[in-house]
């Protein structure tokens, strides 16, 4: 792409890094935004340089928080003994939404992806060890996505805290609600009926 | 969506006011600007903020140029009484790569479009008009996107234009290169037979 303009071309280079953007998308943006309020733009950019530098984590969970410590590490009525190990913010947010979690999160930062150049040094493991090795945790929820690189990261978070006095969950797999048997993968089909639950349980909720 | 963070849900909000980028892919966008280096946040947001105060447009062309007359325009070696008149850069990009055009451009910043509020007063069609009725001009190419909005506005154009002394021509349309009749819709493959040109021509390229 020849720009005619330098400014137009930095913009449009900046926008392409950011993944699932490319060049003419890049473009397309940055036209979007000249053709908005002078201030649109402004906002957007000021928005993420105070972001990149101003953000912080929560001292106990990891999780990107404004204060030291976050509104859900502080919150006295949630069990600070039963602690769920997540990938991300995202996954945080979608747990939340469930209001069906009511102990505290451990944001790992990330999972372990040799792929990727990701490994347990990068990640926020020795502190969850700590934590659990202080010996008021009652239980270690796992809930990282049920990928190959989720799998291996619970597998070495296990092998880190099965001798420490703590109880050792996975979320549940199975079929999702809604969906046809006949469509479910193998894999999953075997889980879900190795895993059967006790009827009643299903009732009571 | 409940943010932990103001700065991050802030950062958020201003990536999914841009088209086609919803809350989701937004928070996808920040987090991997937070994984990545503070200074690839903080570059992309200061060209952004840099490009939307200091953009400026060619005082002939109406293209957006660093200079106050574009390369373009300040080329002695290009026919300056050909002006072909385009939406906006991204169409003078694209006709600049094919190499087959030596004359000069006309940005209309827009087409008129009544359903987004966009009428002949809010595009750069006045100084087109003056630059015709200077005389000099011997041919203004009509070059817009085939669409209704296009249509409208090539038809206004026309309407300004045809008692002034000038060739008023608009791209060929036609089945495209490569493309195959069959497939063709009707409307194309009409005009393909009207517009049918000697074969003399075809070979002479």
């Amino acid at each position: 792409m020849n720009f005619s303009s330098k400014l137009l071309e930095d913009a449009v280079n900046e926008f392409a890094r950011l993944p699932g953007v490319g060049k003419r998308s890049a473009l397309r943006l940055v036209l979007h935004l000249l053709r908005q309020e002078e201030a649109q733009a402004v906002s957007l950019g000021e928005s993420l340089i105070k972001m990149r530098k101003e953000l912080s984590y929560c001292k106990s969970c990891f999780n990107i928080s404004d204060t030291d410590i976050c509104e859900i590490c502080s919150d006295s009525s949630r069990d600070q003994n039963l602690i769920c190990v997540v990938e991300d913010i995202r996954d945080v947010m979608a747990i939340e939404n469930t209001q069906q979690f009511k102990g505290v999160y451990h944001v790992l930062g990330g999972i372990i992806s040799p792929m990727n150049g990701i490994g347990p040094d990068d990640l926020n493991i020795d502190s969850l060890i700590s934590k659990v090795n202080q010996g008021e945790i009652n239980e270690v929820i796992l809930a990282l996505n049920t990928t190959l690189e989720g799998d291996t990261t619970n597998f070495f978070l296990f092998k880190k805290l099965k001798d420490a006095n703590v109880e050792i969950t996975t979320i549940a797999r199975g079929i999702a609600v809604g969906d046809e048997l006949e469509y479910v993968d193998d894999v999953t089909l075997g889980r879900c009926m190795i895993n059967r639950t006790p009827y009643e349980t299903v009732l009571a909720r």
